[in-house]
């Protein structure tokens, strides 16, 4: 199994993007790595990790950086290491791409070499999240900032799909809504309402904002507006409340001696709300698998990433959602 | 001055909205409560407090409920304690409305009795949060799912008057958006940029979910949906964490010790976050002032909404929105 990886994409790149590779190709045997970039920078950095294997360097001029507008990276960068690690999965060289650099270009190059699965009309970005005892999905989560009812089947569908594939079990599908009737929301979510609760047997009804965390349902189907205000504010209210704990835990003698006895317990507690934890946000409904790294992924977040476009390629994730969407309740 | 305040509204009336009122009386020396609901009832609440002066009780046969609709509660229960509150108002006989009951319908009736100010389409709900190192304030929370870029406009001019009255100095306002750039968002949110940073010299422009929390803004302005999902996110996400917490203290021996060292200190810091105890949400926009309280408001969470109502009143903030919502640019 080959995965494409961006050797020049995000904050610590090529550094830790490499030593995530070699993490990740140590831990699975079949595992091989394409990484695009610049082939100087990456062989040093390789040469850190004298029994590395399985990683072969794809040398592209360009790097496409933060600063860069998605539709200009587009049209100018496409000798960029991100440019050319998602056309190898355009030519089947690659069974999936990974980048943690910048995800509108990410997000473009996708859609334009990949092109869109059958049926869809804008792809979504989800993001796994540690709900109350297990793995959620909020899907979209900024793609799209103004959708159709029929986006909410969509993201429904292929969101079902990929943690389904993920978690090895069904999930329950919820709408985000601000109250628990069919009536309540904008009439653009009562619709999303009607159109869930006719296709999917899974579909649980709607998902208030405070609900999101408890696992009352598994994936969240919501416009790219919310979806991506409810994650912001997830992970702010997280860092405000450990900055919180920090500032009790630095009070006084008495509270450091606590912060010591719990510290460890803690970090293992909170760990599970770190999303970075969890693989990367897949951009769902493209023509192949391409997973958003963080822009600031250390090792860890980016063996990660490969681990889970390893695991869904393996399951045939992209054959799954093509069949599924060729039910005519999913046609246009 | 005399405040109406809804003695049926809430979980726990009318006890804790009677202790409420009698602690709320003892603090503020001027402050003559007028309590509405089931004499009977209330008067054996006051019996309690012996010493209890300035509460006076005026009966009401018909209680509104948590499952009444809204606009059934508007038509049918014109004698009911919420209702004959809100009449006060009108009537200028109380200088502004505090209950804990069915939110929906104080909205309704609200709107209904007290009209709404000039140039005032949408009322929108205010939530007060503490922000990093002051309070700020978050409209719309849920009144409106669906409005114009003119709401934006005036949910600015009212969280601004409103924040600006409760803290005494100039405040920050804000766009809740999903990125940093005044074209981010959807095109709603985009014409909202271009009409606040026009008419608001106070505008900051763009703020994103994670950033809330920060301080960046005072004031975020927002439609009725995100403005839900966001509160509701962060109250979701603060439950999520002290559960966390508690889980982790009550581990063993060792973590419990920890936690012994350290709870009053996190009590203390994390009273900050609750939004209750900042005196409940404005209805803003009413011809009056109308002050939500949380369903499960405690004597504490009453007495805070009392307060802030007879504070916002005595700064006559209804005059200042009714001053500069006169100005041409509010117009319609």
């Amino acid at each position: 199994m080959k995965i494409a990886l961006d050797g020049m994409g995000g904050d610590y790149a090529p550094s830790e993007v490499i030593r995530g590779a070699v993490e990740a190709t140590q831990e699975i045997e079949d595992l091989e790595l394409i990484v695009t970039g610049r082939e100087s920078e990456i062989k040093q950095e390789l040469m850190k990790y004298p029994g590395a294997k399985r990683i072969s360097v794809l040398h592209t001029e360009d790097v496409i950086t933060m600063y860069d507008h998605p539709a200009e990276a587009l049209r100018k960068k496409k000798n960029s290491s991100l440019y050319k690690a998602i056309e190898l999965v355009r030519d089947g060289e690659a069974a999936g791409i990974v980048s943690a650099g910048n995800s509108g270009a990410q997000m473009a190059i996708s859609l334009f070499v990949l092109g869109r699965l059958p049926g869809v009309t804008r792809p979504g970005i989800g993001v796994c999240v540690w709900m109350k005892d297990s793995l959620g999905l909020i899907i979209d989560t900024g793609a799209n900032t103004e959708i159709t009812p029929r986006e909410y089947l969509i993201f429904a569908l292929l969101g079902r799909d990929y943690l389904r594939t993920i978690l090895g079990r069904e999930v329950k599908i919820g709408l985000l809504n601000i109250g628990a009737e069919p009536e309540k929301g904008s009439k653009l979510v009562q619709k999303g309402y009607a159109i869930l609760s006719e296709n999917f047997e899974e579909f649980i009804g709607n998902v208030e904002g405070n609900e999101v965390l408890s696992g009352k349902a598994d994936v969240i189907v919501t416009d790219g507006f919310a979806g991506n205000v409810l994650l912001k504010s997830m992970e702010g209210t997280a860092e405000r409340f450990l900055e919180i704990l920090k500032d009790s835990i630095n009070k006084n003698f008495k509270t450091k001696m606590g912060g010591l006895l719990l510290s460890s317990t803690l970090k293992e507690a909170f760990k599970k709300l770190d999303y970075e934890e969890y693989g990367g946000s897949p951009l769902l409904g493209v023509n192949g698998i391409s997973i958003i790294s963080h822009g600031r992924s250390r090792h860890r977040a980016i063996k990660n990433s490969l681990k889970v476009c390893y695991n869904i390629s393996k399951e045939g994730v992209i054959d799954k959602f093509k069949e599924h969407l060729s039910d005519e309740r999913f046609r246009h």
